[in-house]
């Protein structure tokens, strides 16, 4: 059972007038409660062609590596997200650069989205969420031990750029 | 006052443990209603060199023009979305192609991403949030009646790459 955060009455699940898809609708106060999916940001830090990644000190993938990345808040933009979550998990100052990978991960309602990032200064800290900080250069990145599949399909799409010579901007979706 | 909606209990909002925001926090249940920005996704369906707009037939905006766009929906991706939208608004078949703009709109907490698209055939029918549909060359584009500032600015972004014979991909945010 789910409750109206506005009056607290009993919501139902059903299509609305107009629409067509099923919401949880108030018959109390007529409050449409929609769900949408959420924007996970990240950067890529890069120190001397060298990567930032974190051990996770969290649920799900605890032990694991990623990219410093982290649900977007309201009132800030995608950059400031990326720069904000860089600091919260790994204490490293970072300047954020272009947009490099958008995939959509529809089965957990999920978007992720990884800027590149210039590390400012050689100073890490592991944040909460994290065990611990390292600089990974790409032949002896973690790859059995990456924690999500967006960012080891950024981390994929980084080196490969890298190696040709250009980088790119990378769209696509993970089923 | 607002009202968890796991157990109809009133919420308060403050910093929880380990946090740094604000957040709805029920007491009773200790459920955290997190709030975060929400996706709107759109398409710029072209076809032999003109633009699909529709007049929009609901607040806000009621009347301006818009590229067919709107929130994205879980379950879904980016691209499913943009085409999605494209189809209840206009009634157009499209293509979608690479991601064109990406805004962030931190002031009503929302994301706007803009694809480009191939108008796939002349069959346009308004959807019921649209009061009607056309195609509309650069030279008599209605830039006093577009809806949105990242309407507009996809759009000129959009003509802007076209003169210069290369479209690329561009990241801003609005204040």
């Amino acid at each position: 059972m789910k409750f109206c955060s506005n009056c607290a009455s009993a919501v139902v699940k059903r299509v609305p007038p107009g629409d067509n898809l099923p919401r949880w609708v108030c018959d109390q106060c007529g409050e449409i409660h929609y769900q949408n999916p959420r924007v996970v940001v990240g950067s890529i830090p890069e120190f001397e062609g060298k990567l930032l990644l974190c051990r996770r000190a969290i649920e799900p993938r605890y032990g694991y590596w990623t990219l410093p990345a982290g649900f977007m808040e309201n009132d800030e933009s995608t950059a400031q997200a990326a720069l904000r979550e860089t600091l919260e998990e790994s204490g490293a100052q970072i300047e954020v650069g272009a947009p490099f990978t958008l995939i959509s991960v529809p089965r957990v309602n999920q978007v992720h989205l990884f800027y590149r990032a210039r590390v400012l200064a050689l100073e890490f800290k592991p944040g909460d969420e994290s065990l611990e900080v390292a600089l990974w250069e790409e032949a002896r990145i973690p790859w059995k031990d990456i924690a999500f599949r967006t960012v080891g399909l950024t981390l994929k799409h980084w080196f490969a750029d890298r190696a040709r010579g250009a980088f790119g901007f990378h769209a696509e979706d993970i089923e």
